[in-house]
């Protein structure tokens, strides 16, 4: 319940405080006091490394593959590789085949093996048809365990079928029909099931339109189709239409939060599974590599700075105002970048379209240069009197921001059709242009001038 | 199908074609042959604003509600100001009561009024409960049309009862109980009620632990709680308990999915419902506003420059190395920034592991500030082969990468405390310090060295 949810938080409160404070019987008191397996994960994830430990080894055997299903992957595997095959195959006893297959996904090949050998005939052969498909592919994120039904049965055989189970799999919304072959031929909806009289046949009340994934189609396509169907859960199919899983909403969700943290977290030239709590180490290797790429493109900023020292040399008022054209630049840029980015995302962006977009940003960068020259000129010549240090300042802000329009809205686009991450290698692009082209038209004019 | 989406991508882009080449008649007939809704919708989001009102134009009369329910709010809004309340009523007889809300929000309160009058008892029932909360609350998300049911009933009740029903609401996966004051009392999932003894009563099957949500309650909540319990729909409930009606994971899908955008469009100071393609002119205006702030910033960068103009005459190699210090600490910055934005989207940071957190990314700092002060002082040794100068630049990278992860991992906290959105205020005043603080220790220490 909302009240639960709110008594987890204060308990996550209250266990920070007792790991704080070392207080570990009141540790092992609070998390086998009936919190949630998800609320236990998200706690560990909202641990620093040492607490992590911690946490885990107090952590109920009987919740712990709930929990590790919860983790981010980081985590995950980290606690994985630290347990036997035997703990991870009772571990994940009770887990969807999916969420079992994720998890192998990360171990070494050959621990992997040794799992699924200790795994009963049955479970092994669902996560085997799993593992068989990409990580990311609708192969890699559905699961086996699905009801299916003949189509020339009758509504009241199939009701009496359901009755013999225990209960249904969860988000199950739609019987799958398939025929001897099992080739998916249609879905029966519960709602139609359950409003429909029961003498008639699955063939008469099912529904053939729906929604098909292909196993290999890729995660985020799989999501697109859920978001604009809103659909619960749809039937994977392999290329001969047979029948293999389902896909459901909530893995669906994952998939969709983390395609959309994927341009946040790249454009700052982070992982979008990075670990919030990572050790120093790891979190300061990762960071080098973006800080030295990004040391290339100010020394190449530089170096368009050293050609013009002379002309520094002579009006020091240069190097003073310098930055602000740069900077005006990096900032325009970075919001036509943005935008693009994000329009891919939604698959806005067409041939067609993009000829537009791209002239509207040029019209734009024409209107806000005008404004801002016009601003930044007259702050300038209040600033140092100098008209021609004015008029120079208005001419590149002007460039700039065109320049920044044409990167900005042409970079995604190159970048994708180069199979280049526009998130990732975009903004270190635009900023190299609108640094070099901001300097150098500001040095260059003045140099013309003042020289 | 997956084919379907297929052959609809195929359509929009030779759609798009006969937009350009103008050919209308081809239009029309691509529009009204069977292209779902959400196609339509999609098509024109991805439209200039010209080719918008042409496809509009010739939507068809049966859909026009459920396109417009589908388009970006922006679009929605712009359209709907064109249509008469008729219009609007006849559009939207057949959609949610929570979507009709949706758009009536939009509206100026008197056109509401209007519409709301001229809807049948009913209907304009539901939609005002829905528009008595805000926006943003569950109350503003839910959808009206429950089936409830009576705890002391048998299931064979139930079920009959269902048969009567033409058809059960989307995504119905349980039937919400209610007493005689039509207070929530538990569901009964469907799952259940198929598996279970038709003589058994609703009491004896239904759960009373599932998740309820206050009407109150802020979207983001309740996207966490549907995200936390798997959940397809949860009963919307007021404070004293009574069933209001229920909230779906369409509904909730669309919530992540902005929630997500905001801070990757905030960053670049833009608003996630940023209609791609926007007119130049209302583009070029949200734009300057963003552009005079960063303005702001990059003066106040030049007037720290400003201050040791002398010592840059002296030594003009400084106003060549100068960009390097500030833009190494604004990179580091925006990563730890980036880092805590996220963790705060995740809820993953409170008091007691910030701490942590805080002095890991000074850890960071230190260990990345030691490597590329080396590095640099290196470069900058070979291009100018002063000791000194490299000297200047090693401590300066030292001094700003510390302070960047001083901004970048306190900034969050405090503006989020203050009520300010860190992802759009942030990255500003990041910048702010980490150029002050680059081009001052940098040039300071040069003034104290050389002069």
């Amino acid at each position: 319940m909302a009240e639960l949810s709110e008594k987890a938080r204060s308990k996550l409160h209250s266990l920070n405080e007792a790991l704080e404070s070392g207080a570990m019987t009141r540790v092992r008191r609070i998390i086998n006091s009936g919190l949630a397996p998800v609320d236990v994960a998200h706690l560990i994830e909202s641990s620093p490394p040492k607490a992590r430990k911690i946490i885990w080894e107090l952590v109920d055997k009987e919740i712990e593959g709930e929990v590790l299903q919860y983790l981010a992957i980081d985590i995950q595997s980290q606690f994985l590789s630290d347990m036997s095959a035997e703990e991870v195959v009772d571990a994940t006893a009770d887990l969807d085949s999916d969420d079992i297959a994720d998890m192998l996904q990360q171990l070494p090949e050959q621990v992997t093996q040794e799992i699924l050998s200790s795994m009963d005939h049955q479970d092994r052969a669902r996560v085997e048809a799993i593992l068989g498909y990409p990580e990311d592919s609708a192969g890699g994120l559905m699961n086996t365990d699905t009801i299916t039904i003949r189509p020339d049965i009758t509504l009241d055989v199939v009701l009496r079928y359901l009755r013999r189970h225990q209960s249904l799999p969860d988000m199950t919304d739609n019987l799958l029909v398939v025929n001897r072959q099992n080739e998916f031929i249609g879905a029966l909806p519960i709602r139609k099931l359950l409003v429909s009289d029961p003498l008639q046949t699955v063939r008469e009340v099912m529904s053939t339109g729906s929604t098909v994934i292909q196993a290999t189609q890729h995660e985020t396509e799989v999501a697109k189709l859920f978001e604009r169907h809103d659909l619960v859960s749809a039937p994977v199919v392999d290329a001969n239409g047979m029948l293999l899983g389902r896909i459901t909403i909530d893995d669906v969700v994952d998939v969709i939060r983390e395609t959309a943290d994927h341009s946040l977290m790249s454009m700052a030239g982070l992982d979008e599974d990075e670990d919030t709590f990572a050790p120093a180490l790891k979190t300061a290797r990762r960071r080098a590599v973006w800080l030295g790429i990004n040391l290339i493109t100010a020394f190449i900023a530089s170096a368009v700075i050293g050609l013009f020292d002379k002309t520094i040399e002579a009006v020091v008022a240069l190097a003073v105002l310098m930055p602000i054209v740069a900077s005006m630049g990096g900032i325009a840029g970075s919001q036509v970048l943005t935008l693009v980015i994000r329009g891919q995302a939604l698959g806005h962006l067409s041939g067609a379209n993009f000829r537009w977009l791209f002239n509207r940003e040029l019209l734009v960068a024409a209107l806000n240069g005008v404004l801002w020259a016009i601003v930044i000129a007259i702050l300038a010549w209040v600033w140092f009197g100098d008209p021609r240090l004015s008029l120079i300042m208005a001419a590149a802000i002007m460039i700039n921001l065109m320049a920044a329009a044409v990167a900005g809205a042409s970079l995604p686009q190159i970048l994708k059709a180069r199979g280049i991450d526009p998130a990732l290698a975009g903004g270190v692009i635009l900023t190299t242009v609108t640094d070099v082209v901001g300097f150098m038209s500001f040095l260059g004019l003045a140099t013309l001038i003042y020289i």
